[in-house]
């Protein structure tokens, strides 16, 4: 197979080279949706969590498909909301949907299977770290972990930090030019995205590349260092264990770092150095002096 | 768009001529798994729902991703009858799962995402049925509303047609080598199958062409007959109203049938005339002299 069983899509290649990318996950109201999060801004996540995915692999999604399973309580407009909130999420990223089925459900359910293609052996994958290589991330961590300690657990938060917090949660973003354009450098040896949290994804790229990380810094939001120090928390847990948070982690051969790092500022993007693979099997934060190892922790979805 | 929004599977045109394919349908614990339905059957059944549409079509599925909601009280040995159930299903028509993702759900939930490939122009769809053309079916009708009755709602039915009845339910089957023979014929006009009721079927082909239909016989299975009968059921509601039967309705041109009941029986399946397509709107179902109209009454899925 083009792209290994258990990396975050699936290909086949229908002509020699051509391949067919596809993507399928779905949302769950239970584990997915926090409370505030309204129909709209739920079915539009819906999309992007699968075009981050697709982000991550560096191809540009074509088409989406949704299979809805909808809990009887819903009205029209409701699923009208939920229509609308597809689309922006697929208009947002340059796809279209295009097609899908409805039936019900205890739960709102929302299956996304997107579509694209690529040409074989471009796409990222998890594995391919090499030893030396450079470990970066395309933005900071730890806004949804405090964004969902807010939604979720009522935490407080000061007014001007509150909104971005929360919104991290209700309006994620997929980094899809980002990604396609750290894919067209063809120096990124490994990738994934950050939605089962920073340390999870860091644990994975590693595994599946047989190589340790050592992490050198940790790029922790602004608004995440103020709510952890005004509610006593860690900001390294909020950006290591977070989740719902749509950056990419990735590795770039050491010496393309400019290159690699030029080409995602021209999108627009960020692209910082959190660490260096190693010919270790762990991962290691080394931060004054101070060696720790992450456990491969993941975000677990919250509880109702 | 080379297939209509509303019709059964959704296609992208890659290149020129040529289409990929995309349905995704999702199986819900709820509504769409009665009793005594085994995880593996359950599972293979959320494959067999999406192939029978690509079989409507005409279209060979090459490969499946799952996106699975698991509920907590599942165990391993349960998961891995769900994956044995999927694989199983897909490799009876042929198709590979090629990857998927997992999450919480509070009900089992199996989305499907099916992928295969076509030259544009030559899927079958539900439109296209023109006045005159034969209304035919590849199977007789009525063995899943009993079934249900069985399962859902413990009505008896004696020993040696029992099984046959629940098992019309518990492994159900596309029509794939029907509905491709059928679409290389190119006499097909329009196609769908019969998951939502042999009624619903006729009703979807007349709406989106245009037409009307006029029944003159119900092919109702013996096992359904003879279920009715001792339940004082009437076997046309069975056979008109029942759901989770997936047979091919499909309407052909009439100098054509001859060739195309050839074509199907080649595949060692069935094919029967049970109508014509009329200039009409309504479906009407004529018998011993009298003329009933079919009402577009879809089936519903049973409630635990």
């Amino acid at each position: 197979m083009p792209v290994p069983f258990n990396d975050d899509v699936a290909a086949y290649e229908t002509t020699k080279g051509n391949l067919v990318v596809l993507k399928t996950d779905m949302l769950v109201a239970k584990t997915d949706v926090p409370p505030d999060m309204t129909l709209w801004q739920a079915a539009r996540k819906a999309v992007v969590m699968n075009i981050s995915d697709f982000a991550a692999k560096g191809v540009q999604p074509i088409s989406a498909l949704v299979s809805l399973g909808l809990p009887r309580n819903l009205d029209e407009t409701d699923i009208e909301q939920i229509g609308e909130g597809l689309n922006a999420g697929a208009r947002q990223y340059g796809a279209y949907i295009i097609g899908g089925d409805t039936g019900e459900a205890s739960d709102l359910v929302i299956a996304i299977a997107l579509f694209g293609m690529a040409k074989k052996g471009t796409l990222m994958l998890r594995k391919g770290a090499k030893p030396g290589d450079i470990v970066a991330v395309t933005g900071v961590f730890g806004k949804t972990s405090a964004g969902l300690r807010i939604l979720v657990h009522k935490l407080e938060a000061a007014g001007e930090i509150k909104e971005a917090l929360t919104n991290s949660i209700l309006m994620p973003n997929a980094r899809l030019k980002e990604g396609l354009a750290l894919c067209r450098t063809r120096a990124v040896s490994a990738a994934i995205d950050s939605s089962d949290g920073l340390a999870w994804s860091l644990h994975e790229i590693a595994r599946a590349s047989g190589v340790g990380i050592s992490l050198e810094k940790l790029p922790i939001a602004l608004e995440a260092e103020q709510f952890a120090s005004a509610n006593r928390l860690d900001p390294a847990e909020l950006a290591l264990y977070g989740g719902e948070e749509y950056e990419l982690v990735l590795t770039v051969k050491s010496n393309m770092w400019r290159e690699v790092q030029t080409a995602v500022k021209r999108t627009g993007g960020s692209l910082f150095q959190i660490g260096k693979v190693t010919s270790d099997s762990s991962i290691i934060y080394e931060t004054s002096g101070k060696r720790t190892e992450i456990p491969p922790k993941g975000y677990e979805h919250f509880k109702e």
